[in-house]
């Protein structure tokens, strides 16, 4: 099998890889697709892109961009093939950090130039402005294909670590969960008062939105280290938070969304961080 | 003692108390400041507020504004003083939706009209546009004293129950102290691959910000009792969260901001919901 230039291949035709295929078709690369089952690469091939019936014929290409469901899958899929001498291959199938770096560690076994990446869009998002992919791993992979990558939308390389943004993604991801949750357990305490979740929307939208730029400053004080923030201590928030769990357990709701503050506020006070601000929560996340 | 008509007191002159009580000042009005502690006033009466020692001089005027530290200290103040024939009273103090609802039956017991508030901002905000009060309660006060309320920012009235506005108070910090805490949790998951908090928070920021949108969409969904959200069901988020769990334990952080998340997916996957979007998460919360 002869290897052919400014080709790529993507392994994987569900929602997010025939997103990404489709990009990389509208951006007029060679583009090969292969997906497990036959069947959902009709609008790609209609599109000019070339569909193969076997693994090993979309490894001969430039480029593999692997986009499965979970790591196993990846491991079934890749493993079992031959990748061609140069053949770069880059992850975006969500995976934990350390399958990441399994990943990596398979790869550099077999001197294949591996690089990770986490999907920070949604389908839909993937070629435009919106999309953007964080990646770790080999650099010269992210060089030499940055351009390619940029058609996907923002392109971030995050460092040698092939764990690194798998990290990142799922800490991101992390917050994003847990700030719908408290959405969630705000809509169903507002709800006892007989507020509508669409009315609940408007005021945490405007309130979450008008708060997100002290993340900066939350940031700030965690890299200082300092935790000195003036204007609220955890003995107020701690007082804040008992109210707000007392309200939920008199409206009826279940209170899980609030027990880590309260715990974790608990903790830091026991430890004689009164006076500190709520940044200090995020050293009893760290070190447990 | 004769009631002066256009007047205004506030009973307490803490970090908000003061800010209230310095908006009305600026606003031109007949202001009077109480505190249990002489010696927080000496700006505000420079600015033009006149300082009383006793609480029941502070009564005197049309509108009496209430700003302490929590309900039992709201009742040792005003429950010791008889509060004039007519004279309003609006409590701005933080307390429990039923701690509200308790203080309404006893303005009630003596005929007093009250209002209940929940102050939506920091004490630099009042006076600006952020600042937001929500109230609930007599509609006549708030119509009444609208203009005046109105001098510390926006003022919604939001229903007669005096327990709404706290409710929804509440329900809005949840929502806070859980974003910030998810934050938390992200930025110490992500300092285990390298990443500054500041780092993190720039990532957070981006994409918090480009979801928070989406709280509509989980209203509607809510209000319609649909959770049918074609996008991501709950067999993908389980596979999603269980996966950023096993990313926590492996980097030895502290997991419990993600354990509600998971134990509602748990359960709303082992009633049937695996079909269902994140939204029918909502339903466990509302009625455990
Ligand atoms: N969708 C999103 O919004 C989103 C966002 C960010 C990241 N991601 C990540 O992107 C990846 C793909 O997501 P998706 O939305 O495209 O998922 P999907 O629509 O469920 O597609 C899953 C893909 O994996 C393939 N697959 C599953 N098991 C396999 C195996 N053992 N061997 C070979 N192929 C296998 C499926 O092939 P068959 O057709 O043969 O079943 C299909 O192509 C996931 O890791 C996901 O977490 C998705
Ligand atoms: N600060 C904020 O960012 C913020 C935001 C929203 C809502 N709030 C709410 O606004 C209220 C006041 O907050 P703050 O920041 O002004 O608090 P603060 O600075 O701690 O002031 C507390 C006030 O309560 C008084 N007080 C405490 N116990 C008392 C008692 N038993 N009898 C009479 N007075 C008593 C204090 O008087 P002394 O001077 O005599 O101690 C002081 O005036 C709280 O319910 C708070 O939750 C505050």
């Amino acid at each position: 099998m002869s290897k052919i230039s400014n080709r790529v291949s993507v392994l994987g035709l569900g929602a997010m890889g025939t997103a990404l295929a489709t990009a990389l078709v509208h951006a007029d690369h060679h583009v090969t697709v292969w997906n497990r089952t036959p069947g959902k690469e009709a609008a790609l091939t209609a599109a000019g892109a070339r569909s193969v019936p076997t693994v090993a014929e979309a490894m001969d290409a430039e480029l593999v961009i692997v986009c499965l469901l979970d790591h196993a899958s990846v491991m079934d899929t890749v493993d079992t093939t031959p990748v061609p001498s140069g053949t770069a291959l880059i992850n975006l199938t969500s995976t934990t950090p350390n399958e990441s770096r399994s990943l990596a560690e398979w790869a550099r076994g077999r001197e294949i130039p591996f690089l990770d990446g986490g999907i920070m869009a949604t389908p839909a998002m993937i070629g435009t402005e919106a999309g953007n992919i964080i990646y770790s791993g080999d650099n010269a992979v992210f060089e030499a294909h940055r351009a390619l990558l940029e058609t996907f939308g923002t392109a971030d390389y995050l460092g040698a670590d092939a764990g690194t943004a798998a990290t990142v993604d799922f800490a991101l991801l992390a917050a994003m969960y847990t700030m719908f949750g408290g959405f969630q357990h705000g809509a169903a305490l507002a709800s006892t008062a007989g507020m509508s979740a669409s009315a609940f929307a408007e005021r945490a939208h405007a309130l979450l939105g008008a708060l997100l730029g002290t993340l900066f400053d939350e940031g700030r004080e965690i890299d200082a280290g300092r935790h000195t923030d003036p204007a609220q201590n955890l003995a107020f928030t701690k007082k804040a938070v008992d109210a707000i769990v007392r309200a939920g357990r008199d409206a009826g709701i279940d209170n899980a969304y609030l027990e880590p503050t309260r715990t974790l506020i608990d903790r830091a006070v026991a430890g004689g961080g009164r006076e500190l601000g709520s940044s200090a929560l995020y050293e009893l996340i760290r070190h447990p």
